[in-house]
């Protein structure tokens, strides 16, 4: 098959793609040098991309290509997300094996297509190309919000309340199962009961693009700092400490887990916490409060079928105090005092 | 290094950064999850994105790792040439090897930081990760054009003139050359003065952003439909033709090649016209325009010291006609009549 073909039976012949849609701002989609879009007047822009990596990022052992195609779309949206802002249209950059079968690349962009319509996002673009081994993925997303109203990682300030918007762990905790397995990437419903939350975790993540909505619209003051978890709640925790210029305390006890991973954790002797501090991949949001909304903001999340979970508090930095320097510290069940959380996670380069 | 410290190694204490001018409409930039833009009330984004691969695109054999930078936010910019819009944002996506030198990396944030600042254009983000074996390099380009003005390879209509910026055929002249001498990248000027036209042409290729723009600010109507020239002038007038619906034919004692570019053939035993037909990565324009307003975009491009050459025509395609396909036609010198030109240009899965 030919370049080109191969792009018009990736992108084309789609039941339904957002980019038909007259309001999805599109006025020259896939096919030419480059797409044309209709920003909407008064708004500003949020973009962002991710790249994901066979064998570094997600192996085939563990995921479908529909998988991988979905989460790497996810992965970028999570981005939009985390600044609360509106996904409108993405791009997709594929380098692939020749020998690839055209099968699997089509269920690839099945999964890209399926998660992006899921939110409301138009692919308008992208590159194919030859790899000489592997695949990578590189999904850029452009989103908008209203002008100066994007969540920054800087926002955070003592006294401040830190939120989290849904349980931890379930990702890594799926992939470990999925590996001791010896690599299942068949359907999920072939998975037992208990697991299969935790392996959908792992393998289709959801963007809490309403939860990053629900808090761009809050009462203006009421939000500070924002993140999404892609690299454990300890990493994206002390990223919100360095850019604010604050310590971060957590209180264990607090980080909610599913009972399946709590489950999962016993059979097979591991820390659940450890998963959700360090594991990653959750893509649920973390942020803060000012501590006097606390109690509206949660009420906000409960009217909108939602919810958020407390999990800790921001103190100053106090310069010079070796109490008081920007970083994270976790206060484990019934235990008086808090102990530095160093801030690993997956590091490309180290 | 840690990877927060190699994305800071890579992007920031630049002498000079488009994104610190207020007038980049740029809020929010590199360090967050996502960047924060404005664009300009009233027009258009035009979106591109571009992925060159070590060892399919490029070879660290032909190039230093300054070029294979410069080279990738090049191509990226050409598509936004290519339809006359104006470039203003990039984000730079990067997979690779853990083995990789931190200065080899810089040097290649250099090339793209190099090209991106030439052109206005404000690097606002991106993502970096590790690769099992070799680079790849994703360019994604958000520009800005006039609603509706974007040039398109539809457009194209019987009767257009077709006309190039540039002389072609000078990068794969250059790749060859480079690689018969055993892949030499080292300083452009270590190479023969009549050599080195043609090796900048393959590392240091230029996008046509200001012969883009002049199009798009030609008279409505004079233009047609425009494309840039990454795989050759064959493939390229092959999209335009299969876009409009037409019949292109070009002569080949129009095409202009440099005296650089045909001594070397003639040293080489090669046609030069095989090289700027099938070469690709020239990134000059192809376009059309109306034959009645031929001469008047002769001159307004003469007015801006540049030059477009007039290389064909456009003719219907008569449905049915063996003659009157849709496709391409060269009528080389002397000939009397044409012989259908192939699509061939790089395809990545053939």
């Amino acid at each position: 098959m030919d370049e080109f073909a191969l792009i018009r039976m990736l992108n084309r012949s789609r039941s339904t793609v957002v980019s038909d849609h007259p309001e999805s701002g599109v006025s020259v989609g896939i096919g030419d040098d480059a797409a044309v879009l209709r920003p909407t007047g008064g708004k500003e822009l949020v973009v962002s991309c991710d790249t994901m990596v066979e064998s570094v990022h997600f192996k085939p052992e563990t995921m479908t290509y529909e998988d991988i195609g979905y989460k790497a779309m996810a992965s970028s949206l999570s981005d939009i997300a985390a600044m609360g802002a509106e996904p409108r249209w993405a791009l997709v950059a594929l380098a692939a094996p020749r020998s690839s079968s055209p099968e699997r690349l089509r269920e690839l962009y099945d999964g890209l297509y399926a998660c992006a319509e899921r939110y409301g996002t138009s692919i308008v673009g992208g590159d194919t190309a030859s790899s000489p081994s592997g695949l990578t993925v590189t999904v850029t997303v452009i989103g908008e919000a209203g002008a100066g109203g994007s969540l920054l990682r800087s926002a955070a300030k003592a006294g401040d309340a830190v939120f989290i918007t849904g349980p931890l762990g379930g990702s890594a905790a799926g992939l470990r199962f999925l590996l001791e397995r010896g690599g299942l990437a068949g359907p999920l419903e072939e998975l037992p009961e208990r697991i299969r939350p935790l392996a959908r975790a792992h393998r289709l993540p959801e963007p809490r693009i309403d939860a990053g909505r629900l808090l761009a619209r809050a009462k203006p003051g009421m939000c500070g700092a924002l993140n999404d978890i892609s690299d454990g709640l300890a990493s994206e925790a002390w990223e919100i400490a360095e850019a604010s210029g604050v310590q971060v305390t957590l209180y264990g006890d607090r980080i909610p887990v599913s009972d399946e991973l709590r489950d999962y954790a016993a059979a097979s002797a591991h820390d659940p916490l450890d998963w959700a501090l360090y594991g990653g991949e959750d893509y649920e949001l973390v942020g803060t409060v000012r501590q006097e909304y606390a109690a509206e903001l949660a009420s906000t999340f409960e009217r909108a079928g939602k919810r958020i979970w407390f999990v800790g508090e921001v103190d100053s930095a106090v310069t010079g105090s070796a109490d008081g320097k920007v970083g994270v510290t976790l206060v484990r069940a019934g235990a008086d005092a808090g102990v530095p959380v160093g801030k690993r996670g997956y590091n490309h380069f180290a």
